[in-house]
C-alpha cells in the first residue's frame, strides 16, 4: 500500500478472471482515466481548481514534485536530499487505491484497529491506543518501485527515478507494547499482516485490489501504530488516522487507514501480496514462491549538483541509508567510479533507520564529470554496481544508473 | 536581535537621551502603536487583508501561536513539544526592529557579510559561503525572556509563558570555517561581533537601537553562519538570507540578515549590548558590568496535559534541554514536586543543543494534581526549583513556576 507501484497490473488474468476494459481502465490509474469510472475520489473534479495537485494533497508543495498521476506524485531529485527530515509537503505519494473519503478524518479519536492473532484480540481505538504507549522513530518510507525508470526493459509502472523515497519521523505506539497488553501473539503465527480502509470499489473482487500485506513476525521489534509524522497529526494523503509502520521495510508494507492488524500462521492471499511486488525475472509472472519486498538494502544517491557547476570548490551533496541496517560511510566518484573518495554525514544521526546526508568537497576545473555514490551499511554490504533486471523494476539500488553528469564550465 | 523581548526599553534615558513620547511609542512595538510612526514595514497597513498575521510571517500556522505585537509571536504550550524539531509555521518570532524589505530575499545569493576582525578581512557572498563549508546543527532557539510572565514584579517587555522557544535544524557553514579561510583570528580580539542589517529608523541614534551583540570568543567552536532552517531556505522572519546562529546561546545572540562578523577586543558598546540583556536586581538600571545573556542553562517543562485528563493511563509530554550542555535526564513530578519519577526520552537524540521531548506514563485516578518538570544537564546541573528575580525577567528556569495544575475527572 502506500506509496507504491501500481500493484494491480501484478494480478495474474488467471487469478481473478481476465479483467474487462473498462475495469483495465479504471486499474491503470490517472485521473483522466478514472473520469468516466465514477470513483468521486479520484475523478477529476478532485483536482482543486486551478492546482495541479489533487485535492487530497493540495496542500503539499507543487514546485517540489512531479505529478505522474492522481496517485503516484515523486518528490524532484533537487528538492531532497540535504535534509535530515523530508519536509511533509515534500514527501512523495503512492496509493494503491484512491485514498478513502476525507471523512474518515473527522473523528480520528475514535477510529479504530483491530487487533486478531493475539490471545486477547479486540478493537482498539486511536484514543486508547494513545494511552498505551509512545515513541518516535526516524525511517526511510521508499517505494519499491524507486528507480524503476533506470530499469532498460521499460518495467510497467510508475517511473520513478529517485523521488519515490522520503525520511521522516513517526510517532505511535511501538506495536510490540500493543500486543502485551492484548497477552501477547496467539501460538503457531508466522506473520504480521496489516488491512488497509480504503474502499474496495464496487464490483470488483476484493482480494485483488485490496491492500493487505503480511511481513514476517520478525518485524514485531520495529513495528509501530503511527499518528503523527514529523510531529503533525498523520495526513489522510499519508495513512491518517493510523498507520502501520514497518521501519526499514518497503513501502507497500507501512498500511495506510490502517483497520486491522492481525498475527496470520501464513501470508494473506491478497494480490497484492501473493502476486504483488515479487521479484522475478523479466517475462515471469508472479507467484507466492518468489522473494517479497520486505527489507530494503543499502542505497545512496548524489543530489547536487545536478547538472552544471562552475569552476572550483564544489560541494557535492546526497543521500544514504542502509534500510534495515545503519550506515558505516559513503564514498563518492566524479569519474565514473574508477575512484572513490570517503564522503562525511552532515548533522545528526537519526538512527539506523533514517537516511543520512552527506557531502564531499572536491576541487572541479572545467570540463565534463560523471557523479556517483557507494554506501556500505554496518553489516559491510557494499552498494552494487549494476541493477538486478527483474519483470517489475523492484529494488533498484545499484549505484551506476543512479549516477547524473555534471558539466563544469 | 530576534525572538527577543523588547531590548529598547533597556536603554538607560541618560544614554542616549531622554527618549521623546514619538519615540517611545515606536519603541514599545506594537502594531497600533507604530501606525502614527511612518514606518511602514511594521504599519497595520502590513498585516495580510483578513490574517491574524503580520504580512512578513502570514505563512505561519496561526492557530499555533499568540500574536502579542508584529514583532513578537509566541509558540502555544499544546502547540510545541513532542517533536524532535518544531515546525517553522510554528516557531515563535521575535525581532528586536522590524525586519527588513522583503527585497532583500530578491538576490539571496549574493548576499554580502563583511569578515572583520581576521587577518585577511573581506566581504563573502551567501554563494561563496555555501562553497567554503556546510554543517547541520540542531539547536533550541529561545528568547532570553521566555517565562517572563511568571515573574511577580511585572518585568517589563513581552509577557512570555512558555513558547518564545522552538528547537529547529540550521544548515550552515561554521563560522571556524570561514575563518580559517580568511587566515584566522586577528591578534588581541576577546569576542565576536555580529551586525543585523535592519533598517535603522531615520532620526534615532543608530546605537541606542542596531542589533549588534558580542559573544565570548569560545563561541567560535560552535558559530555557524546559516542559510537553511528545518532543511528550507532561512526566511525572512528567521533572519534569512544569512543568520549567525550561536547554538546554545540564548535568541538575541543569533544576529539576524546579519551584515557583519567581526572579531573585537571588547564587546559592542550598542545599547542591546551595553545596557539591554543585562541580568540584575529589580530596580536597577543595565550597565555592561553586569552578566549578559550569552549561554542557556538547563530547562524544561511539561507541554500535554495542560488542564484536563479522564481517570487512568496517562501520558506526561514535555521538552527538556541543556542549553550549552547535553542532557542526562529528567524527572516528572505530578504532586508538584514532592515525589519525583524519572521520564523517557522520545525520539532520537539530535545532540547536544537540540531539545528532547520526554514522556512518563503514570496512572491518574480522579482529582486534582500539580505537574512539574526537572531536568539535568550532562555537567550535573540541576533545574532550580525557584526562578531568580531580576528586573527584565530574564533567563526564567525555576521548575516550579512552569507547573501546570491538571484535572482528572
Amino acid at each position: 500500500m502506500s506509496e507504491f507501484p501500481h500493484h494491480q497490473a501484478e494480478t495474474p488474468s488467471g487469478a481473478a478472471g481476465p479483467l474487462n476494459p473498462e475495469r483495465r481502465q479504471l486499474l491503470l490509474g490517472g485521473a483522466g482515466l478514472l473520469a468516466g469510472a465514477g470513483l468521486v475520489g479520484l475523478s477529476p473534479r478532485a483536482w482543486a481548481q486551478g492546482s495541479p495537485l489533487p485535492d487530497y494533497v493540495g496542500w503539499k508543495n507543487a514546485d517540489a514534485l512531479i505529478v505522474h498521476s492522481a496517485n503516484t506524485l515523486e518528490t524532484k531529485r533537487d528538492a531532497i536530499g540535504r535534509g535530515v527530515l523530508t519536509p511533509s509537503d515534500q514527501l512523495f505519494v503512492r496509493n494503491n487505491l484512491p485514498a478513502p473519503d476525507a471523512g474518515i478524518m473527522q473523528d480520528i479519536e475514535g477510529w479504530e484497529v483491530n487487533i486478531a492473532g493475539v490471545n486477547h484480540p479486540r478493537a482498539i481505538t486511536l484514543a486508547e491506543l494513545k494511552r498505551i504507549g509512545v515513541e518516535t522513530v526516524v525511517s526511510v518510507l521508499q517505494c519499491s518501485g524507486n528507480g524503476r525508470a533506470f530499469f532498460p526493459h521499460g518495467a510497467s509502472g510508475t517511473p520513478w527515478t529517485t523521488g519515490a523515497a522520503g525520511c521522516v519521523a513517526w510517532t505511535g505506539v511501538p506495536l510490540r507494547e500493543v500486543v502485551r497488553e492484548l497477552g501477547g501473539v496467539a501460538e503457531g503465527m508466522n506473520y504480521l499482516t496489516g488491512t488497509g480502509g480504503e474502499t474496495i470499489p464496487a464490483g470488483l473482487d476484493p482480494k485483488t485490489v485490496m491492500v493487505e500485506r503480511s511481513v514476517p513476525l520478525a518485524a514485531l521489534e520495529q513495528a509501530m501504530l503511527v499518528w503523527e509524522m514529523n510531529d503533525e497529526p498523520l495526513s489522510l494523503a499519508h495513512g491518517g488516522p493510523v498507520r502501520l509502520v514497518i521501519p526499514g521495510y518497503y513501502g507497500v508494507n507501512n498500511v495506510k487507514y490502517v483497520r486491522q492488524v492481525a498475527f496470520t500462521a501464513g501470508q494473506t492471499d491478497a494480490a497484492i501480496q501473493a502476486t504483488g511486488y515479487r521479484v522475478r525475472e523479466v517475462g515471469v509472472s508472479g507467484s507466492p514462491d518468489q522473494p517479497s519486498m520486505w527489507e530494503m538494502p543499502v542505497k545512496s544517491w548524489v543530489t547536487s549538483p545536478l547538472a552544471s557547476a562552475s569552476p572550483g570548490r564544489t560541494l557535492i551533496y546526497g543521500v544514504a541509508f542502509g534500510g534495515v541496517h545503519g550506515l558505516a560511510g559513503v564514498e563518492v566518484s566524479v569519474d565514473g567510479g574508477s575512484r572513490w573518495a570517503e564522503a562525511r554525514f552532515l548533522g545528526p544521526d537519526l538512527g539506523r533507520f533514517a537516511w543520512r546526508p552527506f557531502v564531499l568537497a572536491t576541487e572541479l576545473a572545467p570540463g565534463e564529470y560523471r557523479l556517483v555514490s557507494r554506501a556500505t551499511d554496518d553489516q559491510g554490504q557494499v552498494q552494487p554496481e549494476e541493477r538486478v533486471d527483474n519483470e517489475r523494476g523492484y529494488g533498484h539500488n545499484g549505484w551506476k544508473d543512479h549516477g547524473v553528469t555534471l558539466t563544469v564550465a
